[in-house]
C-alpha cells in the first residue's frame, strides 16, 4: 500500500466552545483507527473542521496527532486556507510537526479561476515539501476541477494524488479510466462521499477517504476489505448495512452526524463549531438507531 | 436618507503581500467617495477582501476609515467569518472603532442550515449592537435566502436592512413587492450586482450596495440620483455608458477588476490577496478602454 491508498479515516478534531482542540480526546479517536488498523488517518480534513481553527490550534492537533500514532499510520492533514501564504505556512507547520502527507483543498470566498488554483496548489506543495493529494470537494470549495487542470497539477513536484468527489452519474469506471489514461501510473485516485465507496473501490479507486471511518473504523475497513478484493457481494452486503447511516449523512451532513456518533459511542460529548449546530435529541436518536443497526 | 439608502460605495481595501493594510492608501480612496457625496462607504466588503484579512488588520481597517472620514459619511463594515464567536468579536470590534452599521454574510465552509444561520446572524447582531444589514450574496457564501428567513431576521433586534442580489429573472418589482409585503415599513432592501443597479433602484429598492462606487463614485452618483428620481432615460443613458466595464466584471470577477481600476486611476498599485491574480496586462488595457469610456 502506498501513502495514498486503502481506507483513510478522518478525524473529528474535539474542541471546547472557544475552538481550542482537546489533544487528549483526539488522540483517544485517533488510537481507535490505530487499532483498526486503518491505512491512514485524515487529519484536519472538512470532517476535522480545519476551515475552523486558527492555525496555532492546528499546529497542536498535528503535533498531538504525530505524539499519540507514534508512527503506526500515516498522518496526512489538511492544510487549506483562503489565503496562499497562510496555506503555506500551514503546510510547513504540519511538514514540522511530523505529517506524513499534506491534503489541500482550494478554499475560496471570490470564487478562483483555473489558474489561481494552480499557483496557490503549486505554492502549497512545494512550501509543504511533503507528498500532497488535491481535495477535490466542489461541496465545499465550490471549485469544479477540470480534468485538464488535474492532469497539470499532477505534474507538480509532490503533487501525488487526488481526491475525487463521487461521479454524479455515478460511472466510476468511465471517468477513472478517461483520468487514468492522462495521469502517471503512481498518481493516485481515491474516493470521498461515503456511500459511494463499495462502488469506487470495485471501480479501482485506489483509496476511500473515509468520514465514517473516523469513529468506526472497523466496519468501514471490513468494506474497504472486500471492495479491494473484489468481493462485490460482501462489499454491497456490508454497505446496505451502513444505508440507514448514509441516509442520514445525506439528510444532516456527515459533519453534523458524526458529532453525535462520538457522543453515541462514549468517545466525547462536544459539540461541532458554531454556527454549526448539533443535532436535535430526536435526530440524534435516530443516529443511534442506524449506528446499532450497523453494529447488529 | 437613512443609513441603508442611497448609494453605498464598496471600497477595496490596499495591503501589501502579507496581508497588513495601507492605511494611507485606504484614505485616499475613502476621500474620493467623500467628496463625490455618496451616502455611505461599504468597509470590508466581499470587494474590500474582508474574508483574505485577519481580524487585526480588520480592525486597523476600520479605525484608519474613521479616523479619515471624521464623521463626513457613515461607515458600514463587513463583520463575517466562518466560526460565530469571531464574527461576534470583529462586531465588536468595528463598533468600538466607531463603525455606523454592519454589513453580515453568511459565510461558510460546511454549508449551512436556514436555522444555523438564523443563530449565527442573530448573536452577531446582538454583539455588536449597531444597525446591520444582511449581505445575501449567494454568489460568495453559497447560501440562498428563503423569504421566510428574511423574515424571520428582520424581527431580530439591530438587523434593519437586507443586501440582495439581482433576481435571476430580471424582475425587481415582483420580488421587492413580495418581499415589503411580508418585511417591516422601515426595512431596507438594497441591491449589489452592478449591472442591475439601474434597475433595481427604479424599482424601488432603497440602496445600491455598489463595487464601482469604491473607485468611481462620481459617475456611480450620477446613476443614483438619476435613477432614485425616477428618470428612466436619464438612468438607462448612464447605464449604457457603465457597460463595457459591467461586461469586464461579469468576465473576471469585479473584485480582480477593481484592482485595475485602482491602477489605472493611479490610487494605488497593489495586487489582490493570493490565491487571487491581478488581471493581466492585456486585460488591464481592455479594463482602461472601459474606464476611458465611462468617464470620456
Amino acid at each position: 500500500m502506498t501513502l495514498f491508498s486503502g481506507l483513510s479515516a478522518f478525524s473529528i478534531t474535539p474542541t471546547d466552545t472557544a475552538g481550542r482542540v482537546d489533544t487528549a480526546a483526539l488522540a483517544r479517536l485517533l488510537e481507535r483507527i490505530c487499532t483498526a488498523g486503518a491505512h491512514s488517518i485524515g487529519l484536519l480534513g472538512s470532517t476535522g473542521g480545519y476551515a475552523f481553527l486558527l492555525r496555532e490550534e492546528r499546529r497542536r492537533a498535528v503535533a498531538a496527532a504525530v505524539e499519540s500514532v507514534e508512527g503506526r499510520i500515516p498522518i496526512i492533514v489538511g492544510v487549506g486556507a483562503l489565503r496562499t501564504d497562510e496555506a503555506e505556512l500551514l503546510a510547513q507547520d504540519a511538514s514540522k510537526a511530523g505529517a506524513t502527507g499534506l491534503l489541500l483543498a482550494p478554499m475560496s470566498y471570490t470564487p478562483l479561476t483555473e489558474e489561481e488554483v494552480f499557483q496557490h496548489m503549486s505554492a502549497v506543495a512545494k512550501a509543504g515539501d511533503l507528498p500532497l493529494c488535491i481535495y477535490n470537494n466542489p461541496g465545499t470549495t465550490r471549485f469544479v476541477f477540470s480534468d485538464d487542470l488535474i492532469v497539470r497539477l499532477a505534474e507538480v513536484p509532490n503533487i501525488a494524488a487526488i481526491k475525487m468527489p463521487l461521479p454524479a452519474d455515478g460511472d466510476f469506471r468511465g471517468k477513472l479510466g478517461r483520468l487514468r489514461a492522462r495521469l502517471p501510473a503512481d498518481f493516485a485516485i481515491g474516493y470521498s462521499g461515503d456511500w459511494g465507496a463499495a462502488g469506487s473501490l470495485l471501480a479501482g479507486g485506489d483509496a476511500w477517504y473515509s468520514v465514517v471511518a473516523g469513529l468506526l473504523p472497523a466496519e468501514a475497513l471490513a468494506l474497504t476489505h472486500a471492495a479491494m478484493a473484489g468481493d462485490r457481494a460482501q462489499a454491497e452486503r456490508l454497505d446496505q448495512a451502513f444505508q440507514p447511516l448514509w441516509n442520514l449523512f445525506k439528510e444532516f451532513g456527515s459533519f453534523r452526524v458524526m458529532y453525535a456518533i462520538a457522543g453515541i459511542l462514549g468517545l466525547c460529548q462536544v459539540d461541532p463549531p458554531r454556527p454549526i449546530l448539533p443535532l436535535r435529541s430526536d435526530d440524534v436518536a435516530r443516529v443511534r438507531v442506524a449506528v446499532d443497526h450497523l453494529r447488529a
